[in-house]
């Protein structure tokens, strides 16, 4: 359907406008009742021709609606907050929770859209960011995300006419602004711009529907009866997602599996020399982490291993080093009921540092191809998705200039048993073992797949993964220091070695 | 205790301290454990000093307590998102949710110390800032949050001392900046503001406790004592919260409820009255909202009335005439758990709007005084404390620019019965009808005492209600977009008439 306009549908008169919209009203209702209580939320996207009544269309649409399910949302210049982030940030964290519907006003097609027109940007960076907005949408489909995307067609003839109506009536005259005219001027510009962008994200999953606002009654009810026609084919293909348990516990890239195996793991370090290099290491990492904040390029630590490998112990090691003002720590567990009600990586998004900022996150988004993999608690399909779907998030930070640095830490299945035993002994221990870290500990060989793949899948030049033997508490603390230093070092060109 | 040092304690040896610690920990992390569990929060507050160890001691009380349930905060300059809003509301989106610790490194006291001591604003000033500081813990106690506030006092001799070595050690020189110089040389003044302000913050219910900070060990077995007994102090102190329903359906303030029934209901508009006028008063909401805009002043409304007085509808009307892309509704339902886990007036601190923006909130905080108080989910102390709350909340929002428009929407109880069954015989108005409605309404008179007294208590002159008649509802909307435009136009002083 996309960009071949439709045949010009019967325009509806009044009276046979009033009298369907009972009718649409009842199912819009309808359709917020049933989506309610489904795993999926609803993205509007109104684009279009200025004059072709954007706002109007949103505006009888939120009429019918129940506005207790819908947000609408617009986008201006960035705040600071937004732009000290990568692009998508402000989209992410506009996105309603499941079960709503998101009206967008403006999106993120709406810069695309300014800069394909006016040739702001060159070719190539224009592509980048259709695909990024592909990713984004596909991301979102493959999530079960509703994505319904309207351009608003106006001719240039209908444009100059509706502008004209609109000024020459002193009631409605406000609603025309110089800028409403600078877009008539460039109509032709915005025109083949508007064709190009929509072709290239016209996806299966996200499809472009071209309406003709030149007829407003008309127009309206095309908008609802999209909406409820689109919901309904989308309901039909619904189906259940397949869970394997028995494949979630093979590994699909063996080498990864070889190259945990391969590390040695009986390195340590005594008392003396640790001290001795420690505040060495710490100072050095407070300089990189200083030169850094300095630099407006923020940092992100990934800290992931097996239970009890110490990755708390080491987080604290690694803060001392760091003005306090300057990181967060966020502890990942499990997620609120507003978490649970948007995509996986929605949380993590959510707590991305600003520009110069530190953000440690103690597990992370990798839990979706660990635990969530091993425990069934995604899909197959989905699980199998994720590392695409992570190094797409990582690369996003990393070409926002952020740092990511990954820390596996590696212990064997007998240091493990001797911490589990250590904590069930000590008082102040106890509260870090459960049944869950036993029952975990039976499905080693299923977790040791799992991380090979992850090592193997999502080790990335900018985002590589820091292996890090951990059996000796002390080597694996001044490991990290060096490591973290050196890569950080590395990615600003400061390296003082 | 407050600002008199307390007698030096016996300094702990380190074969002491490394004796005591292990049973800290454990109780610091059986505190976790039972604070997981209970209905409020910890607020820990480390001021004090340069040198004094605020880093330190925050970085020691992380390493013992579980990191899962602890967060720390530090507060850079302010962002644009932060300054376009009231000074508090960076602070409430900081906040912790029930059952975990924050800290602050940082805090509301960070800027009012340094006004104080560098004379930065006038005293007329920093005392608001103070009173302003007072209102919010006492807000947050009276909720049921534990604020521990510790000042970490050193002489100036001590701090002279600690400074320098760690300057003179080459692995710790990098800690000591030309800030903390400067600081030293202001001992003085510092100590001054630092006594004026603690004293005037020093409330029974977030008091201040002075920590020498001279000997590192005992300063940090010192803190974490003090949480420990402030800790078991609330745990007694905390009461069953007193519900009393019968007392909540009696009005405190006649002279609100008879101004409520003095509302004359039976003013109306033909449709060609209402068409005739309707397109000009939307003009003019138009001029007086962009104005605002213009002007960076931001606007909230609240629509408050009975259930089917009809607050759908008209603010579907109000927000035909502004820009979509600078209003937002926040319909306001059943609390999400992330919302639970706060204070009541959380949720709506976190929609102010920024400089320039509107906020409409489809129901809003005065549900506190109004379901909550009928329905018993507050406590009578709760609902009668949150009228003062209220007033101050919505006089910091007023006192930094935004217009407050508050309208309650009246309709008689018969005109509610005849919308009622009208819904019920109208499909597509049928999800706006259940059980619940039913409910309310047979506790007419009981909201009717709640209303009156909710305007009796909360009209001010800086956010004023504007009762509007609603039986009929193009009188209602038109009344509506008429008060608007005014109350918008009179803050401005720009008043068109």
């Amino acid at each position: 359907m996309l960009w071949s306009m439709p045949a010009i549908p019967q325009r509806l008169t009044r009276k046979e406008y009033d009298a369907r919209v009972p009718k649409l009203r009842e199912d819009l209702v309808q359709l917020q009742v049933q989506l309610k209580e489904s795993p999926f939320k609803i993205l509007l996207i109104i684009a279009g021709y200025e004059g072709a009544g954007r706002g109007e269309v949103i505006n009888t649409l939120s009429g019918w609606l129940d506005p207790r399910g819908v947000e609408t949302f617009a986008f201006q210049e960035p705040t600071d907050e937004e732009r000290e982030r990568p692009f998508m940030w402000r989209f992410w964290r506009s996105l309603p929770t499941c079960g709503r519907i998101g009206i967008y006003a403006g999106s993120w097609y709406t810069e695309a859209l300014r800069e394909e027109t006016f040739s702001r940007i060159t070719a190539g960076e224009i592509s980048k960011e259709l695909e990024r907005i592909q990713h984004f949408e596909k991301l979102l489909a493959d999530n079960g995300t509703l994505i319904v995307k309207v351009w608003l067609h106006l001719s240039k003839v209908a444009q100059r006419d509706r502008l004209h109506a609109l000024e020459s009536n002193p009631d409605t005259a406000w609603r025309v602004t110089p800028e409403h005219w600078y877009h008539f001027r460039n109509y032709d510009r915005i025109a083949r711009a508007a064709r190009r962008i929509l072709r290239s994200t016209n996806q299966p999953s996200a499809p472009w529907t071209v309406i003709d606002a030149e007829h407003e009654r008309t127009r309206n009810a095309a908008v609802a009866k999209l909406i409820l026609t689109r919901f309904r084919a989308h309901c039909r293909k619904h189906k259940a997602t397949t869970k394997n348990l028995r494949m979630a516990a093979k590994p699909l890239q063996p080498a990864g599996l070889k190259r945990l195996q391969a590390l040695p793991l009986t390195q340590s370090l005594s008392a003396l020399e640790y001290e001795q290099k420690r505040e060495k290491w710490l100072g050095r990492l407070n300089q990189a982490v200083r030169a850094a904040h300095a630099a407006h390029r923020s940092v992100i630590f990934v800290f992931e291993g097996w239970d009890a490998a110490g990755k708390g112990g080491a987080i604290r090691r690694l803060t001392s080093a760091i003005d306090a003002r300057h990181y967060r720590v966020i502890p990942v567990a499990k997620p609120t009921d507003e978490e649970k009600a948007h995509h996986y990586l929605w949380r993590f998004w959510r707590h991305v540092p600003r520009a110069g900022m530190v953000t440690i996150y103690d597990r992370s988004w990798y839990g979706r191809v660990l635990v969530e993999r091993l425990e069934g608690f995604a899909s197959t399909a989905e699980w199998r998705r994720a590392y695409g779907e992570i190094n797409d998030f990582e690369r996003q930070i990393a070409s926002h200039g952020t740092i990511v640095v990954k820390f596996w830490l590696q212990i064997s299945k007998d240091e493990q048993l001797r911490r589990f035993r250590e904590r069930e002994a000590t008082p102040y221990k106890l509260h870090k073992i459960n049944a869950e870290d036993w029952r975990n500990r039976r499905k080693w060989a299923g977790y040791e797949a799992a991380v090979g793949d992850m090592l193997a899948l999502t080790d990335s030049s900018f985002a590589p993964w820091q292996l890090i033997a951990a059996n000796d508490k002390r080597y694996a603390r001044l490991s990290i220091l060096k490591t973290a230093s050196k890569q950080i070092e590395a990615s600003l060109g400061t390296s003082i070695v």
